[in-house]
């Protein structure tokens, strides 16, 4: 190689250690995308350019991300292995350079329908050996189709992007699988208590409702559905004597029933990603006057999502503690959340209570549909920014 | 630059991609420690290279790997941040040569008696932001001392080192939380049971000693450990009226209690670390002559783990379901076990029982000073290999 060749491989490598490091530095999933089509754009002058993941289960292609212009059409698309263009990519874990798309018998028009893709350069991102995506770019700026060399950086590329993409997918499916587990065990600690079934999902239900009228963004109501789900979780330390008891509890019993906030707080702030949900865990028991408990906290001190637990909290205790009469209870319910706002609960939060029960919104229905268009909504967020 | 110059370049370069490409595909720490040093070592030609890590909860910097001789002196060695070389790269994060040891007033002399330290390449790690540890270089082989442009080429290597250590730490903190939550809900699990109290406990001690009679590697008892922990947790699934029942179950009762198995083999699967726990979870009710559940397997084809809590159970929940009769049920199970060696329980694990039960070693306190060793073995392996 001459000295100007020589410089030019020397500027790509460095490109390519700068991508490393950029793409090492991160196990957030969506963070490592953005990144890797970032740089891939830049590195290759292409117009657009996507990633698709192998969902090993099915045996399709899904689309993960595309940057610029993402029509509703590709966000639903599923390709089978070995279908397509993306599709033999990661099937024959070959990269590809189409400098005619129309030409190739694989191409399958445009899903999109104000875009015009002519060229491909399509590679496969293996990681430990097996193929688990597609990296692929449409259409070079300055030239009419991809060359060879083109293939070769990609090449060099599709590395590191497919080591992160692995990474962030594990980092990011035991954090779900913990989130899951511990779903699943606050499910099943609230079961045992037969007076409270379904007791969790209406407080997530109500709460949602609530979060949703005061006007929290997306991500907050995220967090504040998680934290509902797990309000209750310290139970699990809380032995069947006291939990069960039928009658009023003595004073060491409410001693260790109260425990409840502070060993739920512990084993929430244990993960990184769920320490948001501690102030909620922890104080969805304090009272406005500063009676509550674990730490006597007053007023706007007391976290909103903490407050806002709280009125689902004492809404769904009133209106099924007797099931038998529950329509009776909505109205005494509402009655009581009233007598007791501004010693108990907050204000802000029983306002926005009143006008949703009000209007009749104030229902488990509502609710799980609240949180239903919450994840769709998300979801959606997650694939395209 | 001139040409010779630029090959030189694109070599290192080259040398550093690879390297980033191999911390990359893993999120395993031992993998990634091994890797480093040894592409560290190559890279500069040094004697020795080791990894110490920042524990920012006490301010000190423990040493967290070394390659080739490990002395024992070494291993247990805690750096207040700020003292010594390695404790003043990590306080300011900056990289430092140190070309003569003795003369550096920070020295604080050899830990290993049989190692001579000369000169010193030390760079901080830094992630994200954060120092989290110290890469250090003894010895250069063939030079007195490191060089300034070693120490460039040096700090080039620890980002991707850095990065790569700091996402192997994440993960395996992760994963370490998932695992403590589990255990603290398997134990919660237990506790609902009054009769049960220490259960868990006393079934993760004498598996320990059965699998270590049997000869089981360190690592397979860690695992046999685990599973044995985890062997009820399906039980968070069994309604209180069916687990706290006093008499015995009917048919659909005890059919939603066996679902504890598979139940509980659902949850550890779901997690890539725990997949070798689900042979466990599942079939440790299954039984030699194939009348077990939940999959009716007979003689060896049901896993040894499995067959080794089967006897452990077997005992435990023998010998403490009456505990005033405790002394006397010890001897009462050693004869139901004999009795149902070859139908239920598994001949070769028996056998184990009857050396360690005919010994006296078949104790809670035995099986627990075992546990104690295995994780301070497994430490050590650790650290040093």
């Amino acid at each position: 190689m001459d000295a100007p060749e020589l410089e030019r491989r020397l500027a790509e490598q460095e490109t390519l250690l700068e991508l490393g490091l950029a793409l090492a530095e991160t196990l957030d999933l969506r963070r490592v995308l953005t990144v890797a089509l970032e740089k891939a754009e830049q590195f290759l002058a292409a117009e657009t350019s996507s990633i698709w993941e192998l969902d090993e289960a099915s045996g399709e292609l899904f689309f993960r991300v595309v940057r610029g212009r993402a029509a509703p059409e590709i966000e639903n698309l599923r390709i089978p292995l070995g279908e397509g263009i993306v599709g033999s990519v990661a099937a024959s874990g070959r990269a590809e350079v189409i400098v005619d798309v129309t030409a190739d018998p694989r191409w399958i028009g445009d899903a999109a329908r104000d875009f015009d893709t002519r060229a491909i350069l399509a590679v496969p991102l293996v990681s430990r050996g097996r193929v688990i995506g597609v990296l692929q770019l449409l259409n070079p700026l300055e030239a009419d189709g991809f060359t060879e060399d083109d293939l070769r950086r990609m090449r060099l590329f599709a590395g590191p992007v497919a080591h992160a993409l692995e990474n962030a997918r594990l980092y990011a499916r035991l954090q779900s699988t913990f989130v899951e587990t511990v779903t699943a065990f606050a499910d099943a600690v609230e079961r045992r208590d037969p007076y409270t079934g379904g007791h969790l999902h209406r407080v997530v239900a109500y709460s949602l409702l609530l979060g949703n009228e005061l006007g929290l963004p997306d991500h907050e109501l995220d967090t504040l559905r998680l934290g509902a789900t797990l309000h209750d979780i310290g139970k699990i330390g809380v032995p069947d004597g006291v939990l069960l008891k039928p009658g009023a509890l003595d004073p060491p019993e409410s001693e260790i029933m109260r425990r409840h906030t502070t060993d739920g707080a512990a084993i929430v702030s244990r993960i990184g990603s769920l320490r948001a949900l501690v102030p909620i865990v922890r104080s969805h028991h304090e009272r406005m006057d500063g009676h509550g408990y674990p730490d006597g906290l007053t007023g706007e001190r007391i976290p909103l999502p903490a407050r806002i637990v709280a009125v689902a909290d004492t809404y769904d205790a009133m209106t099924t503690s007797r099931p038998y009469r529950r329509a009776l209870l909505a109205e005494a319910a509402a009655q009581e959340i009233r007598r007791v706002t501004g010693s108990h609960l907050c204000p802000r939060v029983a306002g926005a209570f009143e006008r949703l029960y009000g209007d009749g919104r104030f229902t488990t229905e509502q609710g799980t549909r609240l949180g239903d268009s919450l994840s769709a909504r998300l979801d959606r967020e997650y694939n395209r920014w």
